[in-house]
């Protein structure tokens, strides 16, 4: 049995978290912490859990956490989780962050986008990002994992492979992304308040999203070639779902017939990305609850471009289920394990 | 393995049904029926299903599925089941209709409030109403389970404890009920049509919901007392969900610690239903997407009246999951088995 | 012209008011006030209002105020409204309370109630509670209004014309009422969270709503019968709107036709409340952003109980509606002005 | 007194320009016509308009409603107004047309992308494009006007000052945009389904939705250049708005200063677009019932790209609410006339 625990597990991803866990035949959950919330039962705050996980929550004490645990997911704000982690509790156990802070190489760009110091510098070499099916190497023997960005999980799925056959002109790449509520997470903030969210649309963080500098670094690691993207996020009227529209400008003529199998030969063979027949386009309710990143590319025979879209559901395959999939590559298991259930619809 | 067929598979009960089966240990499904879509991939009506169910809807023939079936679920619209079920089909195969055509015992009872024939009224004899908690020992040798509807699901669970135990007045029972749209089924309908349900609140079928003698005749049945009761539906603009709230009229002074005990002597031990803690209301928000029942119940001093409040997900405890807890008691399994998730939240 | 000034213009009611003034052509704003916000425009707290009400925001000077306004609405919380108004300002002007401080005649029971102490218990017997169908007269030269509470609207109006008549049982009046989310304000709060109560519904303050005594006291002085009501409130994902659901014992024998006459005789000539035909079902889609409430009657007659619903919006005839239309009527105009909208739909 | 009729004046652009019409007041109705309701009352179908306005809906006879009539507004589906209109009608009364069979100037490329006959071409000749902001010298004199498409109306006023100016590339314009459901209108369709489209996005129609042309052929004759564009539709689980996400490419270095004067230039004026100040960003919210059109612009330092947002209210600008600033300024009355009501919010 991995014997896991959760540092943040009454945020949104926490509780996502501690749900496919608990439901997970090889982890055992040793411990769930929150700031806010010590001493109370989980299943006082997050009532689903009543009946099937009614521990108590303790103090965030991560290094002696360590010491019991197996892995840690780390599910803080960015710039916390930097000053929670050490050399000291990397050589005690696993880390995976679902946060920010070990996901961009450079110290510079991570201050710059997220204007706050980083804590923990140190520790960035060691850190592999991961993108399951792009690292999945790489993963395996990590003891950092830095848990993709829900918008970067989706824009890299939906865009790398045509990126990485140098089909397409990387700087010349518009995303337009689409997130449902829950991505703001669980704090109180006039913007995510019933009636001023719901029935409309906004974009917000327009040319300034910290995803960017993640999506540019690991498109430009996986295709070799400098990427510089317009990402553009706008907030939906749902709870969970991610849609990306990524607009895509040919570097040569090609047919969508050869765009296809550039993506059926990443995809054929992975297990959650579900690259979609014909015209069918991807929508966010087939994976609401599921690990499953559904892609399909059109391309627009009067202007030439390629449009691709992405569909994730943000809270799993954008951040606790494929935290999960990174645990299960790290302990050699059956990546697919407590990650296989179908989206729940309607 | 059990073998096991769902008869009008691309309803919202059919499709959730599928999904409970499909991660089912011990069930092999071996047909999915359809008459509209017979001849197409399940995954291509519900595309949450690719990668997962793929298999091909076929034709509507129960008796010839009945001889490769252990079990058969008909997910049917009411006076449909009763004309494709028969004894021949019953020698063959378990049979558990989430329809209503078996849950009334009076064939006239039936014929004045659907108002429509009934098809194979001698088998009424037969069915065994499939309320688990209340019904356990017969539904174990049951050959044909009528499945609850989902208002008489919340709405029986949520009374009869204290009717049973002779503290309420059973001809003075106020059922407000509340559901989610999707109780409405997939059908076009411009009462369903998105822009007509959303933000807006209405009751319907008053003083004539079908659902109405089902929850007399089982609560009668339960308090050995003739029971009338007021029932209200009422429409709710989420896809999942229904909240009953029972205002009842105590027939003696009765304290609220007195009141809880009863109910705590009743449902205790069961796992699917969870008695909530002091002044915790349920809400339906803790129940999607999981089998569980959540109750909880106040007095109101002022008036000396009763408030009790129980909430599902129609979908699961008011249909496919009780159907799937029903099949694992009749074939003697954990009757918790592919039922043990966590509520979807948020 | 009228000078009208709105102190507490920035929470949603006062909004509402101020876009219903800004429209109404005897109507001149000279003050906004918020406490929050002062110094700021108004079109930048709330945006709609740009190019149609950019006037900047005040401290809340009331008493400053009274000297150049005709008539000052309060749109404060409880608790701070009776500590504003003083005999001073009321010789100055006229007023409106939004707010609950006036609408309970007895002190003791308004500081039972909402928990706090009642600043100005001499105004009380000035204090005209404004409910326009029922209190007509007694409004027209009012120098103090309250207001009254949203569920109070929607459940007098239903409930009182069988009341008044002697129809129903004062002690056996049951009312289950629905909300949309704006019902509690903008201000943040977890279980107004667009994740948190978005897709559920729940019930809450049973048997504890500070409307229930408001409710109770209206209904006693229109049938001179001491009332005592079951109110339960509930959340509906929905942004406004109010649905009484009101369950009635007749004291006697009396037919659908019968009851269905003692409403017309009450609202036939009420502009504002439409009694609908034959078994529609009031829905607050239909009074979204008008002034409306759509009443109608059924009886059940297995069990004999009458079934009342009444719809509103909440922030419209549940507040901001009814203190222009209660304006109207203190200044002897056309009590519709200003009012004559139809509902948003879709 | 204008003498306005509707012909097809129960789907959704047709009752809210009921809505507009019965309180404008220089316009008496003098026809409400359906194809489905013909006798019934107005105020059954939308009951919303009960005791307001419960005309009885006639039979679609538009040459005699032409000679009782000042307007007719045709509200029907494309390739349906093409036949109902000829020059007899056209000699008795003013057209304006919510539809889109007048709006493009070739036959051949609208039966291109309508798939369908168009029935009077030798009018279109006659037909002016309704974009009241860019076309209003020649809206004045017109008999027969084309009211614009709700997506083109937003996607034209969001990119035409700078396309206008020869900022931007003609030929790389990328158009995101997002609609509510009642875009699809009031017909049943599983897609607007309240439990197939509530929470959940998808973009459908790529590169092959209707309005394409129609921008086209607008911002090319705005600018004088051949314009092409990439334009991605999304439907949003919200009943009203539209968003349009504009990717523009500039062809020289510019200022976001000297990019915000351009819209200053062209729309300071204008009492219905709202140019935001500073980063606010457009949110349909704000536009909700009014007939605004909000509008910002970003530019991307990073990529040098600008980054152009509008947001209207599809039924209003988009639709109803245009078509009677089209009738204003037809008849030479104030443009604002019936249209100056703030956004309905929250």
């Amino acid at each position: 049995m991995i014997k896991a625990a959760i540092i943040g597990a009454t945020g949104y991803s926490g509780a996502v978290l501690a749900g496919i866990l608990s439901s997970h035949n090889d982890v055992e959950i040793v411990s769930l912490t929150s700031k806010s919330y010590a001493g109370k039962k989980f299943s006082d705050i997050y009532k689903n859990f009543k009946g099937i996980l009614d521990v108590e929550l303790e103090e965030q004490d991560v290094l002696k956490i360590s010491k019991k645990a197996d892995v840690i997911f780390l599910a803080l704000p960015h710039g916390i989780a930097s000053g929670e982690i050490n050399k000291e509790i990397l050589s005690n156990t696993k880390v995976i962050d679902l946060g920010a802070d070990f996901r961009l190489k450079e110290k510079d760009v991570y201050e710059t986008w997220y204007k706050t110091q980083h804590l923990s510098a140190d520790l960035l070499d060691n850190a592999v990002y991961g993108l399951c099916e792009w690292e999945r190497e790489k993963i395996k023997n990590a003891s950092l994992v830095a848990n993709p960005g829900c918008y970067a999980t989706a824009s890299i799925l939906t865009v790398a492979p045509l990126l990485k056959e140098g089909v397409i002109d990387a700087n010349d790449i518009i995303i337009d992304a689409k997130s449902g509520v829950s991505g703001a997470g669980r704090g109180l903030d006039l913007g995510t308040h019933y009636c001023e969210c719901s029935e409309s649309i906004k974009a917000y963080k327009v040319a300034s999203h910290r995803h960017t500098p993640e999506i540019e670094q690991e498109l430009s690691f996986i295709s070799n070639k400098n990427t510089l993207i317009n990402f553009t996020p706008h907030l939906i009227p749902m709870k969970r779902g991610i849609l990306v529209s990524a607009y895509l400008k040919p570097l040569f003529n090609i047919s969508l017939d050869e765009i296809k199998n550039i993506y059926k030969k990443y995809y054929q063979n992975e297990h959650f990305i579900r690259f979609l027949s014909g015209t069918d386009v991807p929508e966010t309710r087939w994976t609401i609850g599921s690990n499953f990143c559904d892609i399909n590319v059109f391309k627009d025979d009067r202007t030439g471009r390629i449009i691709a879209f992405g569909a994730i559901d943000n809270l799993v395959k954008g951040a606790s289920g494929q935290a999960v999939q990174n645990m299960n590559i790290m302990f050699n298991i059956d990546e697919k394990k407590s990650l296989e259930n179908v989206a729940v619809f309607p």
